[in-house]
């Protein structure tokens, strides 16, 4: 492949938490120049945990990785001028706007069209009437929680990862490449909004819950780590571990009880039962019986054990780790996703490329400095001078100062 | 606009479970047409819970919606050459190929590029060297799920959502829209792969985890449903119900102080503390006292005196429902994203459109039966006569029988 996919593409991000700088990122780690702009001292979540020893956030370097970095003071007419100014100079591939700033016009869609008519402005919103929300409000909304855990326990779960978050970053990434064509065909721009509580509700909806929610009017039950529908659990180990075994088909079932040794009693089983393992739903129906009787071969062996003997068959099983067993295992060394970067204010991180694999993937780089960028795009984009941005830094209204730490502002949405 | 962003995209889809088909779904419902071919009978999801009482799966035609579907016999030579004829005939904006299978040369890159060297193929993997993995196997080896769930609580807690699989899946559509903008404009195909387990590596990579991991040698604690490096928790109210209460900011913290009345005392508790709840990791550090405080003022509050008394201020928060709560309680009425379809085999499903709105969103649309399409493409793309395609499906090659159920094959990769 000659260049990366998204050579000469060119967005302005002007984010904060988890879905925007994921698109952002997304987009960049694919060839996309992606100028993150922030209020001067940083958005809300310049430093949000977890953070190096420094002070610096881990989690907004690894967000913000391969990108450039702005800032701007959006209170000042002459910030948001330039903010448009930027808008308007991007160039062919740019007038891409990605944000998630509600209430603030001059970020607005019917102000930035007035300076590019063919402007892309994707607003991710938290709900779709512009009311915030944040992934754990919205998980909360949905139903999730309540069925998530171990069974028999009271009250919700949540989830740690942030799976709306990353959805929704995802999603406006598609939305934006999708607007880009688009543009390229018919010239047009587009105006996107993107809520949140919409892709969760989306995925949801496309995964069957709603609908099985309204033909039963009932609620799956709380089924701890057994899966819905199949035979999956999780079992422990001789040797002090747990691990996941799933049975999503026919073929792994078959897999699991000849590897096991248990085929002959799970037919006698089936037979007394009047039952067909091999069908999803008797699986699930007598998933309490099944998994008795595996427990005790899993009880007496090791993993070590379990993989010799699983690996050959068609099952699909995995042992559980934890994020120190991740890191330091050595299963990640040499994986060509990930590199070791040094990344100013954390040090040496082991970073990761673009999932999409692919010729001239691009190797991982590490995240600007906040406003790091601002003079280099603005004499670039803006064609100003060193002296005219230096004023503009003088005067607060872009770039950082040049010494100490800025106190962070509260940009969220 | 003129048109669905993504009109004159044609895209085969040879897959099962979630990522393809959703990634599939996602560029159907921007205006791609999203033909997906199965084996005679169905692929391994072809009957995956939930079901209707009428046995068809609301899993999957809630995956399928708005794609066409095409049967075909794999394990013959004609079938396969079928469907090297639609990735040939497929048009400028075709060729494009989205598969999970794995060890069938015919569906590979190698022989597709050789009747279609622009062609674009994406194939998802399981693990990166493809060995089969589904989303509770990848979880499992990542860490999640033994810092998810109930503080004290022993053992993984996996999630319900198959988070990675819909991050896969949505990285697969970008993955496809960019290497189609880069064919557009320098004649180049694309081979990728992507596989889940990279997936849910990179974007654990990004939040941080494994920085963290590396940086400090230990692994979050489990802390039930606060938040990490923040304050948020679930709280019991005063009518049965939980609520999610979250601060990111130290804006949300001072507005929840403000609205339950616990501004002063929250003031002294700093001073004594020598803590400011201003700074992410002060109200991290005491996150057990905070709760404690705010907890009393749930507990005498039903859930619309809560909404009466945060929804003014400056404070995430939302009652917990079940699906049943979020498919009865209205909430959902009116939504311009949801549209009540007859989906055959279910019934009248609420389905949703893409998340993505903008001027001239298409509604959603029904799944196809199983192959029901296949005659139309095959006559449409291949140029077969009404009569070679009755041919070849009495000979079992192509489209499904027509009466009777057909039993389903397991076409798992």
């Amino acid at each position: 492949m000659s260049g990366a996919p998204l050579d000469g593409l060119r967005v302005l991000e002007i984010p904060s938490f988890v879905a925007s700088p994921l698109c952002g990122l997304t987009l960049a780690q694919l060839g996309a120049e992606v100028i993150r702009i922030d209020p001067i001292g940083g958005a809300g979540d310049q430093h949000r945990w977890p953070l190096a020893p420094s002070g610096t956030s881990i989690y907004w370097t690894g967000l913000n990785k391969a990108k450039k970095s702005v800032t701007l003071n959006f209170r000042d007419a002459d910030g948001q001028r330039i903010l448009a100014g930027l808008v308007a100079a991007s160039g062919p591939g740019g007038g891409i706007v990605l944000t998630n700033a509600v209430g603030r016009p001059w970020l607005g869609y019917d102000q930035l069209v007035r300076v590019r008519p063919d402007v892309i402005h994707l607003q991710i919103l938290g709900h779709r009437d512009g009311r915030p929300a944040v992934d754990y409000t919205v998980n909360a909304g949905l139903g999730f929680p309540l069925i998530t855990g171990p069974e028999g326990h009271q009250g919700p779960v949540n989830h740690v990862l942030p799976a709306w978050d990353v959805a929704c970053g995802l999603y406006a990434a598609v939305g934006l490449l999708s607007a880009e064509r688009h543009r390229r065909l018919t010239g047009e721009g587009s105006r996107i909004t993107l809520a949140l509580e919409d892709v969760a509700l989306a995925v949801t909806a496309h995964l069957g819950f709603l609908t099985e929610a309204r033909l039963t009017g009932a609620d799956r039950p709380r089924i701890g780590n057994h899966l819905y529908g199949g035979f999956a659990r999780d079992f422990a180990t001789g040797d002090g571990e747990r691990v996941m075994v799933i049975a999503v088909t026919a073929r792994h079932f078959a897999g699991l009880a000849a590897a096991t040794g248990l085929a002959p009693t799970f037919a006698e089983l089936e037979r007394l039962l009047g039952a067909d393992f091999a069908v999803d739903g008797d699986r699930y129906a007598h998933r309490e019986v099944i998994a008795s009787l595996l427990a005790p071969w899993f009880a007496c062996r090791s993993v070590a054990d379990i993989g010799r003997d699983l690996d050959g068959a068609s099952v699909l099983w995995s042992r559980y780790r934890r994020f120190t067993d991740l890191v330091g295992d050595g299963s990640l060394d040499g994986h060509p996703m990930l590199r070791e970067i040094d990344q100013p204010g954390v040090g040496p991180v082991l970073a990761a490329a673009s999932p999409l694999e692919q010729d001239g993937r691009l190797g991982p780089s590490p995240a600007s400095r906040l406003g790091a960028d601002t003079a280099e795009v603005l004499t670039g984009l803006l064609g100003l001078s060193a002296a005219e941005v230096r004023a503009l830094a003088d005067r607060g209204v872009a770039g950082e100062a040049p010494t100490g730490e800025v106190p962070a502002g509260d940009g969220s949405g």
